[in-house]
């Protein structure tokens, strides 16, 4: 069986890389989704593909739900979905997926430095692992997908 | 019939004071749930009720596993979720309510100051109404539930 | 029991009242739900509680989704959904609201004069009745929820 | 990941086909369902495998009903949902589908020109895109299934 | 908490009556819900209400389907479904409820005589209790509501 | 896309073969699952595997038990889920094929002669397609997946 | 709101008593669900109803059956679900309810002294509360349905 | 078609292998699932993983939240779900994954030695069979998958 994952959040940093070279390096049955990492492809998405608009509300809503197109089919798809939390930013966006994905049953590891513990208690107490590196997903990704 | 509604996030204004207060004073069939606002009660519940924790982990994962149970009840009661964002804290767990709300096909209403507009695009482009004032939320509960 | 319809579709005709009508009459188990019939109000919504746009697309979309708050709502709660198609208007919400009860798994009602039969069979198809009168969405009330 | 697209709407303009050219040119890992386009094959398929009706309503009803077994199963598997509304004809069977699709949860994506916005406002508040060409939904298609 | 028992399958024989003066003799919180038991107004709901059919096989359609509307609602409301098989007709409508409640969770009693213990051993099967009288019908609600 | 198709009922004549033959000779995108259709391996496999029983009923209850393990997965990976009823024996785990397949969303095609028209018209009422011959689900079946 | 809670396991013991007397005291706006705890009633209850078995095994299997009409009625009515182990027996049944429940996503609290931790690793892990008194599971219901 | 069966329980005797090999030698279309049976591996997962604790109670958490990651992915992906239950150890996590599977409507095949049918008649009622050697479940999976 081949499992899919889902990695949500940060997108300043290079975890999901770290992730994903270490899928590659295990061999393991994994296949990670991910939303579109390219910040100002992103951001622009909607302006660029449906026209200008005056009102910067109006500009990230339409990129927010041409991005959902492709965030919420992808976390359907998805047994298992990560979410990495950072300093940077508000990060709502992650938390949000968080929640969507765990009323849809999906399993989820988080990804966060001890010094958020407080603040992701909820999050974090809806999740199946809590991590603190990607090596540690890796891990558990490894353990629960091939018994080793 | 009567209408209810969740009233997550930020618990350090009086916003669903307001809220209420208005849908008392409009006398609209609406009934509000809301998590438990006592601060360091939330905070310790886990560990008052059930023993002492040595790590913050446990006693963070105990309180919120506990306020776990009235939160994603009346979520799932209710019709419609409406979510304030703040200014302080990281309030991860509002938007995680709001995505948990959000796949379970409850009607969002989100309520921020403009200066959020960009960091919360992903959750307003989930909700079907995006409101700055408790005053405006009042008057879609009265609009939806009375057509006045 | 007390059965819960949901009457959508044209507001411009008092198809709505003559049915209420024959449900009191009739001292039938039935509570009757509704959108906003108000056309102003029903237009103007959106901008009139969240403010103005200078782009009518927003103006409509922002109303739209507050008058979906209502609709969804509505919809969900009853057992039996009335859809009125009649000559003004392109009525395409007419036709999202019984796809979208459809897909409820809610009972459809279709009322319509017989020279929208072809433009209406794939509603038509997805009711278990198709109806030409008030009258006769009355009668069937009065027989599946009293027998007789 | 292969991803499903539903093509839902009008028959009487070559829309499909410049989609799926699209989608051919840029190689994109889509692949388009659509109902029976051949007007008809559609009308008649009713009568034409189950014997005649006198009544035009059944002859209607039948074949629409053998439509339904297609456009359901489709929907259903689909992950996006793109919907094409035109000029001619009423259109109320693609209302439907919208509908039809936005309860199941899949991703609406609305096709239709800017002097329809009034009246296709409730259908466009329940899509994730408004789009007003067959090139606009490529573009989304080749983003979200591509990030690029 | 107040049970809801939907009673379908035979009309000719008065089971109905001896299971709910039994609930009412024995005070039991039970309300019972069943199809319209007027065996010519079922049989003519379609054409009474809705006008005339050359063809009995629309005039059996339209009937059908009306009842459908009380028979699915009711359905739906249950806890628990009562089918009861006899001798007379073929009874595939009370089959079917037993298919149709049985795929949506409702907890299932089969009233039959022994002599069709073969013919429904895939009905029986899926039912959590096969009864040969109304009697042991009473004494499982009085037993499940009332732990007497 | 490949379509799957269930075929429930008569397991005493040829017309599943009949439709297997067609499905091939038109080259269809179909594929068809059906119960186990050896009379005798079917009405006794609860005892040959699990050990004698004294009291038919049980030994019926183990079969139909071992031969839901087959149908019910069946019927939930299908699309489309064709019940033939014919002349002989009550076939009343036909009828409940039908009411389990339809609370499931499965599209019906039934498929029995005129003169059963009134004692089905409860099953035939769930249906999208009342056929009297195998030819013609065979015609549905290459109309709605290939659009020929 | 009034909550639902459903008691499940142990029925040697009085801790449904002491949590029911508990909400009393307390004035907490709860109700309790209980499976029948009179043991050779709800050991016997299928025989009893239903006539004798030779086997067993069918004893108890009617018995079961009977009995599961009444709790998985009352454990899909319930908010949350508090599952009580202890030393006596097996309790098969208790863990097998845990699970039902967990699948269903009612909010689990279970009860249990700490020498089954180990033990009880895989149920406690789906819980949201691990308790060891019945005061602890009355502690909690007071904080999550009052917020003191 | 290929069939997934997850083979839950007892994990201190070679009953898998048993099942496995029967499959591998009538070669039959099934892809069995199991837990992590690796025991020593499976108890110290989540402190090996995620670090060490202190406390006994939340080292077998975090192992126990792991291995559920694996487990209730692959049960969500089965259609048959095996728990067999022996004489050692309490079984709970068995008994626990036949009602989580059990509520997700998936097909239990239940094995266990006779003196065992009293305390676990509640699970056995859940069942579609109950079985007492490896040999028997391999039996039934041939009959399901294959016909034979």
């Amino acid at each position: 069986m081949e499992w899919f994952v889902y990695l949500s959040g940060e997108i300043h940093s290079d975890w999901r890389k770290e992730i994903m070279d270490g899928i590659e390096k295990e061999d393991l049955p994994v296949e990670c989704f991910a939303p579109v990492t390219d910040h100002p492809a992103s951001d622009n998405c909607g302006v660029d593909i449906l026209g200008k608009e005056e009102n910067d509300f109006w500009k990230d809503h339409k990129g927010a739900q041409i991005n959902a197109i492709r965030t919420r089919t992808l976390i359907e798809q998805s047994d298992i979905v990560v979410v990495k939390f950072g300093d940077k930013y508000k990060q709502w966006n992650a938390a949000f997926d968080a929640g969507y994905a765990s009323a849809l049953g999906k399993k989820l590891i988080i990804l966060h430095q001890p010094e958020h513990t407080h603040a992701l208690k909820e999050v974090d107490a809806a999740a199946l692992a809590v991590t603190e590196t990607p090596d540690q997903v890796v891990e558990i990704l490894k353990y629960v997908t091939t018994e080793e």
